[in-house]
């Protein structure tokens, strides 16, 4: 089985064990992941932007949790909405590869 | 070629021709997916959870698009810090499991 | 003094205090603030909005705290950026009176 | 009248004639202040610490602007659940200020 497809079914029988589908409306689910977001973004809040991508072991170790947290609840409310991940990620690089072509924007700092 | 890595690979190319890398440190790349994280989550700020269960086409699509923004950072990310996305979801579900044991979680509602 | 005015002092002196000046760009000030933000969210994220309405004294003591480190951050952005909070809200709710007239609103879910 | 009352009243005033209370429960007021939180971020996202500190006059007034709804939430809130903004703030200072002594972390980077 695809892995994605693996995760999907696995994070679907945790929260089926446990009851707490009743919680994991896309409201829920959306508003649980801006709170990893959040903590994976407090790992950087007061390091310049240089020593974010000089990290010391213990520092990549508490990123990767929130980074596994953040995907997590994506993939839940990916299941829950029947979103493909793969196919939207696409479609949306296709669209930004439009809005955002490669001469005009080289070398220019733009408002993405 | 695995659809993550093929992924990986379209996003670091996509932003290698714009000369954007120098914009994506784990700092900044971060931010961004906060930032897509809330345009997530403003399409539910207003509605019930039990309302964000049965969306409009129109609201669906929206959804679809900011899932597929805050994807498209968050594999960005795993790519800039070597972060195996699921390894490190399997890896935080295992901790997950042993931290609310089904027993002792099913049918109440806990801290998570 | 002010009320407002006495926290900015505080605030400033605080920070200098600890030398943490260098510290607090708008960037990363802000960057703590949607961290304090999210933290905020969190009490509620498994809530009904209609149990949101009725906080424990322990519930309505932690969101407290995170209010107050919002409210913080948001005063120290504002001394920063030499931001005037009451004038900008004043403005802000002009602009937004205008933009949402009673007559047209009222009683309709509006996209706001 | 204070300057904070009288906005808590505005914006009192603001949704009741919008007849918008029923959509003000704290759960959902706390996520349209992160949403806000977001845009502020947002504008500071590509921008490294130091340019963040020296803003064009275009970027300060958006700045400015999300600054003012985050100010509008969180005095909503603060007026739904009956927090006193200041009071909150002064203590959580008081307790930083214990947690942080002067003496034991000036001039070091320390995790806050």
């Amino acid at each position: 089985m695809e892995k994605l497809e693996a995760l999907k079914q696995r994070l679907r029988q945790f929260t089926a064990e446990r009851d707490w589908q009743r919680y994991h409306t896309p409201k829920n689910v959306s508003t649980a992941l801006i709170v990893e977001a959040a903590e994976l973004v407090e790992n950087f809040q007061w390091l310049t932007p240089e020593e974010s991508m000089h990290l010391t072991p213990e520092q990549h170790w508490a990123v990767e949790e929130e980074v596994a947290d953040v995907f997590i609840y994506l993939v839940r409310l990916s299941d829950i909405l029947e979103i493909d991940l793969f196919d939207a990620a696409d479609r949306k690089i296709d669209r930004n590869a439009e809005k955002y072509p490669v001469e005009k924007v080289r070398g220019n700092f733009i408002k993405r």
